[in-house]
């Protein structure tokens, strides 16, 4: 215990934990102020998600490598799962779909490219694991393949294509869950040699004690889940409050929200020239959404959601997880990076923002 | 003739030559057994094009390298262009132009990723040639341009649209005759040496007698053209039975009846760390299919077709050829493979073939 | 001015100079004969074209080579940009848009194929600087990802959806201009070292006295500026003259026409084995059209044009400048070249023209 306060008075974003009991007075004294109960609950996920991740990482360190890493994966987005649990239950699919979307671009593009430019104005060139970046990259391919050929294949919009889509989509689900498999059996066993540099200990801090670990662990989700329930009510309210259109919340305020913890991590990893961490959270974080998180929630959507969810995803989404996917391809092909290779990422990643940003209501 | 019995009797699949004469004896029996003549006619087309196959290596081992090429790469895919042929005459295009479209992403995607997944199950890390990977990836992309740009520019549906996209297709089908030729010259001319180790002798087996050969090339040309008479009579009515959509059938079953004979010497290749041979057989069976077998039947439908056929794919089609092509090119660009390389392509083609099976007869 | 007149002695293109004085008459005369002005407007910019580069490059070696890069890249275009400026002043906003994505896919894969293909007659293989290669790619890759977002996102065609389009284009303007911005002073300052082959001395000519320069730069600007008047206007009836598409005529005519000088440059590097020369201008010129021309452009157009212009191209000519796109960054990817890898980038440039001169004028 004494050890987590510690931890607490040294991180200066652990401080935002005071607002966790701040937005749950909030929520019940106001239930109404959707903008302060909107921004109340960003600045109680951030911390939280720090917490998370760093417990995760505890665990995993105790672990050994192959169930650590497994871990690791499975519960690395969980900010990311638990805010789309709580807009599943709620039937908001359209906000599942856009954060997933938009977690995958934001990763692959916003958390990539700044890692880069972070990284470049600091370090003049830098390498990193190649091999690792194009596994990333094959996982991503094969996932926005799935997303891509059901809106490519099926047009008409008759009930027989919605039983197909939504029939398409649990199979697509679980080869998707199969592949992900496959790349940790690949990555974390039969071919483990080729992952080498990426894996020097991640922060370098000493982990917890395991149990701290997984009492923090179960804690604090019970909290995000909390505070993810309130952000989920209050978003769509608030970003009408803000002008904001509700593909621009989903896509990138969720998104952004979700991966604060990790972007951390992956920022200060790239300015101390440690670029095998930083693309391997980012892209590792892009593929474990687009491969994992993704079709559990098709699952789950027909235990806990009103009705199935498919894995369809408006066209103009489709493109942008395309853009992505082959940004990230492109620009981690040749294994250096310089501030000018993420500064055109980022670029691609404001054309997103600017255009989401714009979207007049009705043409979404 | 001694050695073709010889052959015979050593190659267990060429005991499906019994088939034959069953195949053509249950054909003037009962005609109207569909389903039972489609899977006949399967068991009968594959031996036949193993043999083909041999043949046409052993006239190829004659002629010199040069000539030899030329006529390996013309006759490869005999198979494939005799059962058009027979579904061309009969006016069916839309299954000559899924089986075209399914052959270049059966190749690509389960060929390739079947050879990779195993020969990477028995080798650790495999390398190959990739300047011969990306010289066919190079042409396949050039047709894939090819297919697109009739859709992507003429949406139009009107008779002038027909018109144009009848014109266009003559003229491309004529420059992607031309790009074939032109990389004949490229990779068996003025730059083999590029392409050294891909030529080390196919199989690995004494080459057949000229005569034999020769005959043997000519009686089983006649045979497959007949065989395939009853199995493109058969296979749209015993698709209905089996619960198969028109689409799977052109694009799934087609294709990998077609090229089971390619896909037996690919695997073998792999397995025996021959990397070279498979991707050359997969990469270059598709490549010429993409510009010498499609462009072919464009023209030879103008002569024996009932209307002139265009290039013009479905929507769908055109997708999944894109991607094929964008696989085999992210997929061989760094020249070496793994298991995992191997298992994602074949998801990817898995993803094709649910959709194409899944797919309501309506949406096609 | 005797130096002017030897170059001129020396240098049978600029012979044609005596179309200029030509043409200006010839508009005065007989204004509606469309198609003479049209073919005396091409002989009169092709060689004025010639000496504003050779005029641009001189400034740009007095001045040093960061402000020099500076001026070779906003001048570079000027033929380009004059052209555009006069069908932008006549508000016709289709031909403007057709000659910006003509001159970028013309660029990127005529200028290019042909500079591999004819140095690749006279030398085996040739080598060149991957890095700054990949760099132009990456700037192309950006802009397409802006030409290809409005129209992917925003379908409706209501008044709302025309708003935004505006809107959008404005904020993608000023993107890519900065983007522009930052990759001068990515390639000329802050890693000017890794583009150190592609700087060997221009065309290895002396270049001019500064007072000669600017002088010729001044006065052929406004030459330019008068004879592109007449090719405006001229060219739409020519076309139909010559039964030739406005989409060819933009894509095509326009493209070759304006890149007349450059494509002498880039030949005749390629002749040189200085490969690196010839895909600098070809992919430079490329990625400065798309990301300065084109938003200056779109600036320009709240000022001199009757309404303001948006980035969205018609379907088809997204679809052509993302295939420009993938070719270039396919083709320069190893940094080796040979004839083939030109003949396939001239092939795809084939597919565009033969598809754009058939389009029948409803479907544009």
């Amino acid at each position: 215990m004494n050890r987590l306060l510690s931890e607490i008075r040294h991180n200066p974003m652990l401080w935002l934990l005071a607002f966790v009991p701040v937005v749950f007075a909030a929520s019940m004294l106001s239930p109404d102020a959707h903008t302060l109960l909107f921004l109340l609950s960003v600045l109680a996920i951030v911390p939280l998600a720090t917490l998370l991740s760093h417990a995760t990482e505890s665990v995993a360190a105790k672990t050994g490598d192959a169930a650590g890493g497994l871990l690791n994966a499975t519960l690395g987005n969980l900010t990311e799962l638990v805010i789309a649990l709580a807009a599943l239950r709620a039937g908001e699919y359209m906000l599942v779909k856009a954060s997933i979307a938009g977690a995958i671009v934001t990763n692959t593009l916003f958390m990539l490219g700044a890692s880069f430019l972070l990284g470049g104005l600091k370090h003049h060139v830098q390498e990193y694991n190649r091999v690792s970046a194009r596994f990333q990259a094959g996982l991503l391919f094969l996932a926005t393949v799935a997303l891509l050929i059901p809106s490519a294949v099926g047009t008409a919009d008759s009930a027989t294509a919605t039983a197909f889509t939504a029939k398409l989509s649990l199979g697509l689900a679980v080869l998707l869950i199969v592949a992900y498999g496959l790349g940790l059996l690949f990555s974390l066993g039969t071919h483990r040699e080729l992952f080498a540099s990426a894996e020097h200990g991640e922060a370098g801090e000493a982990p917890w004690p395991i149990g701290l670990a997984l009492a923090t662990l179960a804690g604090v989700t019970v909290l995000v889940a909390l505070v993810s329930e309130i952000f989920v009510e209050s978003v769509q309210k608030a970003a009408e409050t803000f002008g904001m259109t509700a593909a621009f919340v989903g896509f990138i305020v969720v998104a952004l929200v979700g991966g604060a913890a990790e972007m951390a991590s992956a920022f200060s990893g790239a300015r101390k020239n440690r670029l095998d961490l930083s693309v391997g959270i980012a892209l590792g974080s892009a593929s474990q959404i687009a491969l994992f998180v993704a079709p559990v929630l098709v699952l789950l959507s027909y235990v806990i959601g009103p009705t199935p969810m498919d894995l369809q995803l408006w066209p103009g989404a489709v493109v942008m997880v395309l853009i992505a996917t082959l940004t990230a391809t492109l620009v981690t092909n040749s294994g250096r990076s310089t501030w000018f290779v993420g500064a055109l990422a980022l670029m691609v990643y404001i054309i997103f923002a600017m255009t989401l940003y714009m979207l007049p209501p009705r043409v979404q």
